[in-house]
């Protein structure tokens, strides 16, 4: 019997994908939704090649209510986790419309539709970001909110702040936040991975394609914060990791928790460099790289206190960095242009 | 010639309103758009009686995106003062969506519609809840913002944060954040006033209802606060100082300011009794009232710093407490059911 029907927005994109296949490995019947705009219908055909399940998949914009509609009268879901969104934070500054269109407003009609189908049972992928400068470290879940550096970190604070207030309002929404770190690696087959269009945004994915000779040599924004190398430190997550913390946090959803919030990291911070040195080892690639300014809404550094998803949802990180850098290089040498290669 | 063509968004409202007439009298010519839900076009007509001139006026809604688009085929606008918006603190608690749709929906529409039409010079309609609970009093434009304790002031704040981030992204935008304080009174006529639909959510016009007997007796919410007589203390400022505020304000846009805030205020705090004791004294009426636990969302006190618009816009609040409490009642004496009696 299934556990129950999951709608996945963003379900072809990184962490969307890596999390299907962990649902419907934990017995959810799950149906992935994707506008296409960051990801390929490339990554859910894998993704049943993985679990040798059939997982419908359909391409559709939250923008566009209407097929939205559709698609609740065409299943009967038990939950929806609502990765659909733009990520990328110097994109944002140039483009906030763009961005607080898409996932505040995309968000929004998510949320009618639910309404409307009185589907009440909500994980979202909110942003270690929503922290803004941290106060302190590690971040816990009490550290203030908002003071965003980005509007694409704002997208997230203010989805976070609608959703309290739906939850307060209606207490028959269950709602978990899931604040992620920064996630990285690939499934262990090499089948699925971070598949960014253009010159990608994030560290490892850069790094990765600079080892496969894609790109010339990786910009390391900003040397001279105060960390222990200069390089920006952040709370590397196995993307594994990750998604299995959203089965916890489905099974948390089954018990009709109300309105929940939980940091997804590993509690390690971990430098630019660091990250660079175990790519270079896994792969036994060397990755050049030239140091720059700092890149506008960046912060020095941030590492979770992962305390309490451990104790609430029963989940902490299990795999390390040397894992991560040697699942990322299976995915990226196996498919040097991404899902373009098949 | 005219100085400018300049569209109101929710010009059939209670600031709505007063601004076209202050904005007419100033030589621009003024286009209303309004969606109803809480306005009667019975107001523009009123408008169009004070001014001596036509004032087009069009039913839109800001989340018919096709609509306003269609509107600004038909007229060639200069600038935009954007007043539309759900304003009711306690129903946004109960209906937060709907505010979160209605005006950081509706302000995403417009703005994406004026950028199709490269028009870019913008006066908000924002709130000085925006501030949260005061940290210090008078409120200036340096205190923090966000924090906001209801759906609706999260509204006003997420918008001010938009329009900031669009501003940063575009320097060709210009635009004007007006931090409204308590806007009460009328325009001298006694023609045109604040007209809420059902029980009024504001002060004055509950007082000024109960004053007519179309009320039983007006609630004060919280008789405990922290302030010299226990109820809560506000900045009333009569609504033609601050419909002539957006004409300072429009001025300002003309010399292409970029992006500015204002408090529009009096500087002066007065509480729910004070304006109570005015009102019986401008109205020669007695007001039954009742003391009634705090209302959700409310702070104790708040009340502006209103320098700021006296230096950079060369504008301040002229009209007094008396003045206040004698045009609304003139408002309410001549029309006992609001627009509804003609």
């Amino acid at each position: 019997m299934s556990a129950g029907c999951v709608l996945v927005t963003g379900g072809a994109g990184f962490v969307g994908s890596h999390s299907v296949v962990e649902l419907v490995k934990a017995g959810y019947s799950v149906v992935a939704l994707d506008n296409l705009v960051n990801a390929s219908m490339e990554s859910m055909k894998r993704v049943e090649m993985i679990t040798g399940q059939k997982v419908p998949a359909c391409k559709v914009d939250l923008l566009d209510k209407a097929a939205l509609q559709d698609l609740f009268k065409q299943h009967k879901f038990t939950s929806v986790i609502h990765f659909a969104g733009l990520k990328a934070v110097g994109e944002s500054c140039e483009l906030p419309l763009l961005y607080y269109k898409t996932n505040v407003g995309g968000t929004m009609n998510l949320l009618e539709v639910m309404k409307e189908n009185n589907l009440k049972n909500l994980i979202f992928s909110s942003s270690a970001t929503v922290y803004g400068t941290p106060q302190y470290l590690p971040l816990d879940e009490q550290h203030p909110i908002g003071g965003c550096t980005s509007p694409y970190g704002k997208t997230k604070y203010f989805i976070e702040e609608i959703l309290c207030d739906l939850a307060k309002s209606d207490t028959e929404w269950n709602i978990v936040l899931l604040r992620y770190f920064n996630p990285v690696g690939a499934h262990k087959s090499g089948t699925i991975g971070e598949d960014p269009q253009g010159p990608p945004n994030n560290l490892m994915p850069y790094i990765a394609q600079t080892a496969v000779g894609k790109r010339k040599e990786l910009s390391i924004y900003g040397s001279d914060y105060d960390t222990p190398d200069g390089t920006g430190v952040r709370d590397y997550i196995h993307v594994v990791d990750l998604a299995v913390g959203h089965v916890a946090a489905q099974k948390k959803l089954d018990e009709k928790c109300g309105c929940k919030l939980y940091n997804l990291g590993t509690g390690k911070g971990l430098s630019v460099l660091d990250m660079l040195k175990a790519f270079e080892k896994a792969s036994g690639k060397s990755v050049p790289y030239k140091l720059c300014p700092r890149r506008e809404g960046d912060v020095a550094s941030c590492y979770a206190d992962a305390a309490l998803a451990e104790k609430e949802l029963g989940w902490k990180a299990t795999r390390g960095l040397d894992e991560m850098c040697e699942d990322l290089w299976r995915w990226q040498s196996q498919n040097p242009n991404g899902y373009k290669s098949s």
